[in-house]
């Protein structure tokens, strides 16, 4: 038993380092970019707020767990900025090693608890998955609208750019995707993004 | 339908000031201080992994989701250091106004339901918010221990305050408590906690 929580302590201890993995996108005051601590807890919060837009019927608490899990392996995989091609091909590989590793830290029962809400949000095949994808895609989107389209500016984003990117959020969430566009084509005519 | 989903998504914007409200207790690593959405998100995980040590039966989804919002007043009351009994005693009046401006942002259903999780975390009354209190006291104790103490020390905390501090772990789960006061003696022999 004491072998037990050694072990689980020590794990919520390794996985203090999700606070110091960055992101690309600022916050929405523009101070400063994002961790993916942060990023996890506000995409937990977006699911408790938006669920009602999802066409099917979810189980919110599957989707609170999946978003804030689904970013832990990059504590040893890094972060792979969304618009970088050619970083995101060679992402998976790493992630899969990262998790195996990480999770590997818990006791079995938990391990595999953790590994397979990790790979649920990765496979994107379940009503809740499709949730955590479409909240992990509308945040950023939200954000970088509020700094006045910074990260954006930054890396010469363009909007066809972001429409592809968000294209799951056009087919799985129309309401929110409604909204999101009308941000998207602001941040057009602000210049804050491409044509 | 548009005027509800604007309200909702300014709620979600608004709630990324929790990213720069600060905390008294550094990251493990103590390279720098934490802030209330890093502290929330860990405080879900760790519901995550010890819900097994509390005595009686627990809705972990509902407790993760009490960790999730119980700091979301301090964007408009701030921080009181857990140790600082003055600033303690001032704190609840201004976060029942914090709490009255930040949930009536949102559409009257989802005001309602934030409003009682934040209220269910205060009153500390059912199994779920005793578990979101113990992960709320245990956490930056973890924290405290991995960065040697620096917090403690900043403050000149003796042992005696982070006993009282974590009575209700004691209280409420004896097994977390057996390996938080194993850190607390490593630190008071380290000279990190005053006798």
């Amino acid at each position: 038993m004491q072998e037990r929580i050694k072990r689980q302590m020590d794990f919520l201890r390794e996985i203090d380092k999700l606070k110091i993995i960055g992101r690309q996108n600022y916050l929405a005051d523009g101070s400063r970019k994002e961790d993916d601590a942060e990023h996890s807890w506000h995409l937990a919060l977006c699911a408790l707020v938006l669920q009602e837009y999802m066409p099917d019927p979810v189980n919110v608490s599957r989707t609170v767990e999946l978003v804030l899990v689904h970013d832990l392996v990059e504590i040893w995989a890094g972060d792979a900025y969304a618009y970088d091609i050619q970083a995101q091909a060679a992402q998976h590989e790493k992630e899969v090693k990262a998790a195996e590793k990480l999770f590997g830290m818990l006791p079995e029962d938990q391990r595999t608890y953790f590994q397979e809400l990790w790979e649920e949000f990765e496979g994107c095949k379940t009503a809740e998955a499709r949730f955590a994808r479409v909240m992990d895609n509308c945040q950023p989107l939200l954000l970088n609208d509020a700094s006045g389209g910074k990260s954006w500016r930054e890396h010469g984003i363009s909007q066809e750019q972001v429409y592809r990117r968000n294209e799951k959020v056009r087919r799985w969430a129309p309401e929110i995707w409604a909204y999101m566009e009308s941000l998207i084509q602001k941040n057009v005519e602000l210049g804050n993004l491409k044509k």
